[in-house]
């Protein structure tokens, strides 16, 4: 298998289930703790969806954290475990599923809010959802996407491309850590721009402690197609 | 006078008019020379316009530039020395303009690229001439502006604010250095959003050296308001 390739990053989070649900529940990832989830929640609840479907949804922690406020939560992962996890915590509706499933039409009915969680790291695979978006979207939805901040990783030369990954600041109990697909602002906002929305913002929420963004959050939505007068 | 104010801003650089055309006309700023220079110039020629204006023009340099290729140049500062500069040195039409006057009607006539290149540097200005700009635009034009990387800035905490200016890297010959009002990647972003633009691309010249971005290039289109197909 290719060690830079998006299958390469889907096997390795198989083989990280169980540390992986322990750090999210254990509260273990500081950035998560102080910043991110709370960031994400805002974004997404700022739209006051009826329907979410969160994508790279992991074990589930935002489905759950969305579900006093949302109808309808569908939570769609490609690693089994995971999803496995995610259903045995509750709190909406689990599916394993692709990106390339969800791109081949794979996703039954329409949301207010799509949200990708840090949940968004290889290439084709990105790209290929990315496009699949509108048409899961409904009118007026949004496409929420959060991912750790291009510039303040440091990661140079600064342009897009592959990456080794690490578990650095993770224990050692993590194992074979997945490549990532490293993509500069101006990759981010041409995903957006390339497949019809319309950047709405772009949030990024900075730590307490040493004033600078952690993540950032773009907000898309699709371009109105109707004639609007002023 | 408040030390933090657009008026304060155009106060200096009217002290600093022939150090500063010095300094351009020289190629003494080494970010200018390696990068940002050609990146804006490319970024406004990748549209093939007819007609460009240029806000904020300073001594002109980018009319200059520009004239070979473009075939109506319009050039506008509200600094009466740098238009007695640039219309010295030709290449286009220039006249003392300022935000406000813009956001007043001054301009006249519609232009296929609306250009300004590191010359967005207060608040209220800034924020009146963006929503002036939709009504200067031909259908299908775009408005680019460049602006130093507010994230490798460094500028802590990354929050929008006024903040004090300096001329490190330039000579003792400067003075009085402008303070100038930092806004987020977010805040650009909004910025166009909220001015009725879609934010078409966002480029990010890096340094060849450091491979870090140097500055940022926004594109916006105003939202078609016709109702297309797919």
């Amino acid at each position: 298998m290719d060690p830079y390739s998006d299958e390469k990053i889907v096997e390795s989070w198989e083989g990280n289930v169980s540390q992986w649900t322990a750090a999210v529940r254990g509260g273990h990832i500081e950035s998560r703790q102080l910043i991110t989830d709370k960031a994400v929640v805002e974004a997404v609840l700022s739209h006051a969806p009826e329907s979410v479907l969160d994508i790279g949804c992991g074990e589930g922690w935002l489905i759950r954290e969305l579900s006093s406020q949302v109808t309808r939560l569908v939570g769609l992962d490609v690693v089994p475990g995971l999803i496995e996890r995610a259903e045995r915590a509750g709190g909406g509706d689990f599916r394993v599923t692709s990106y390339e499933d969800i791109a081949a039409g794979a996703v039954d009915g329409l949301f207010d809010v799509v949200v990708c969680n840090f949940s968004l790291l290889g290439k084709e695979s990105v790209e290929v959802l990315f496009a699949a978006i509108p048409a899961i979207l409904k009118p007026g939805g949004v496409f929420v996407v959060q991912t750790l901040h291009p510039v303040i990783a440091g990661v140079l030369p600064y342009i897009d491309g592959w990456r080794e990954g690490s578990w650095a600041g993770f224990g050692p109990e993590f194992i074979e850590p997945a490549p990532w697909y490293f993509r500069t602002l101006g990759n981010w906002v041409a995903l957006f721009s390339d497949n019809g929305f319309r950047l709405l913002d772009m949030r990024e929420p900075i730590h307490p402690n040493t004033h600078k963004p952690v993540s950032v959050i773009f907000t898309g939505a699709l371009e109105d197609r109707q004639v609007t007068s002023e």
